[in-house]
């Protein structure tokens, strides 16, 4: 058996291009005693990966040159020499672009596919579905009533933030780039309106849909759509920085919101998150997730994308606003 | 009897200017039924007043053209005919640049000479100790052990937020603006340590005093001295927005901190006040903090400049970092 591999070769300036990585087939390895060996069915491409390839300080280590390109992974079971797994089951964990991973069980979590499809796991049921959850109820703090805004209405993280809005009794706007997007966002997600980024500046969509202004903005994107949402902000609004991708292939210092003082003048708050602080409670938020998927108040959308050899060019799928829904990679 | 006014004559571009103001003498009016006369002694000028002369939204109403220019004062009530006021008695307000004002008593407060000199109800026992005081504990949230840095250390506000923070055991770092300022920061504030933004980029003076990063930052200057403290905050740290002096003169867009996305690194919070907010609790901050003062553990210091007419000209010291304490005109 060939494991086919993605090592981070260079450091990228802007976007990423296939030069910056090393593809690589080295042959297999058996498990130690201890150890398993899982084939990679699933690869989460995120936004975040970007900035993994950044050297320097962060909120986790980048990734060095010669490493495998770190990734989320959904992946089956198939030869175990570790107590807690057996041949055939599934496991999510974080165990980069490639086709085989050995593991000693650290950081894998079974999961079962007759609960969610497989690539659920990596999406509403995985790391972008607990960050719209936490980011949202945790950071946002929406009350019944307040209008959600959302940034990458349609994205991984956007589409589950929308839903969990609207689920709580508030108003939900989202922004994403294209009609299409725009109209999906409102019919499949629930979105009151869907301000279309890419038709021009949002200030009209935004005086048009949050007219009394916006008390939760969920961020992804940051840039001049952060700063056009900061005029329209309302007393004591929270404003989620969840994500900057609009910034994240930057290769000079990106300029920062110009209207913060907004945040004065309004009282209000703006507040970063990473997923990883609620590791403890990631249960909580699968378990209310699948309970609403299974009463139909939750739906998800995957942008899958097949073929690991695809690796560099799918990813600037993202970058791009080119993927519609979780953008995962099928390994075969 | 004659009352010398300061009126809005335009909106200043960039610094305000002699010529943006307008300097009347009318005669006093004579107060009616349910009205009061005040004799201004003290007028608070403050960095806020550039803002409300601009005009547009903010958290209050600009000061219109031909408006008597907004400030706060302290007068001494020399005629009445309100049930509640009597000749002899000193009030704090906001009456205005002018030496003379006719008051229905709404806003006024009175105030005690034997409980504190009067300047200090401009001061610690005024707006900017009560800012300093609800800014620090109910939105920087402070912990003991703590490192709460401090711009604009010496003036109005920073003064009191400095010394609030050792008593409640946190560390306490100011940012000040020239050797003689920090020093006597220090010495008198009892700040761990100040740092001359006069003397170049803070970064090695952050590295410094704040060598484990900032858990508290009471921002009251904006620009490039809060860029530089978003790259040494901490984890969970609370950025306590309560002015930008630095910016408040641009004629152009000013440019916003480039490096928010460390609120996301650090899971950090950027949070707007403004102190009117606390109105309800005003009294407790005077009582808490002249009790502060009877120990001996709150400090204090005004720069006093005297001459009405000087208004404008004595306005620019504070945008120009010349006052050292509350800068406070007094009227004759």
């Amino acid at each position: 058996m060939i494991n086919k591999q993605f090592k981070l070769a260079a450091r990228p300036v802007g976007m990423a291009k296939r030069s910056d990585f090393a593809f690589e087939e080295v042959p297999v390895a058996d498990p130690k005693d201890g150890e398993l060996l899982v084939k990679i069915l699933y690869i989460s491409l995120d936004p975040a990966m970007r900035g993994w390839m950044n050297a320097g300080r962060s909120y986790i280590p980048p990734v060095e040159i010669g490493e495998i390109m770190r990734a989320g992974t959904l992946g089956e079971v198939v030869a175990s020499r570790h107590p807690k797994f057996q041949v055939g089951d599934y496991v999510s964990g974080n165990q980069g672009v490639q086709s085989y991973a050995i593991s000693n069980g650290k950081g894998l979590v079974k999961v079962d596919p007759k609960f969610a499809p497989l690539p659920k796991y990596l999406n509403v049921l995985g790391m972008p579905g607990i960050t719209a959850y936490f980011g949202l109820l945790e950071v946002g703090l929406p009350k019944a009533g307040e209008m959600v805004l959302v940034s990458a209405a349609s994205g991984a993280v956007g589409q589950v933030v929308g839903q969990i809005a609207k689920i709580k009794g508030c108003h939900a706007v989202g922004i994403a780039g294209g009609a299409e997007k725009c109209a999906y966002s409102v019919k499949e997600f629930g979105y009151e309106a869907c301000i279309d980024y890419k038709a021009g500046p949002i200030n009209e969509g935004l005086k048009q849909h949050c007219a009394e202004g916006v008390d939760v903005y969920f961020d992804n994107v940051g840039g001049d759509i952060l700063d056009a949402v900061l005029t329209r902000i309302r007393m004591k609004a929270r404003i989620v920085i969840c994500g900057a991708i609009s910034q994240y292939n930057n290769t000079g210092p990106a300029p920062g919101p110009k209207n913060y003082m907004s945040l004065l003048v309004n009282r209000a708050r703006m507040e970063g998150m990473v997923v990883f602080d609620w590791a403890p409670r990631y249960a909580e938020a699968v378990q209310q997730m699948g309970q609403w998927m299974a009463e139909g108040k939750l739906k998800s959308r995957e942008d899958i994308v097949e073929g690991i050899e695809t690796f560099p060019e799918t990813l600037l799928k993202l970058f791009r606003g080119e993927n519609f829904g979780k953008l995962i990679l099928k390994v075969a």
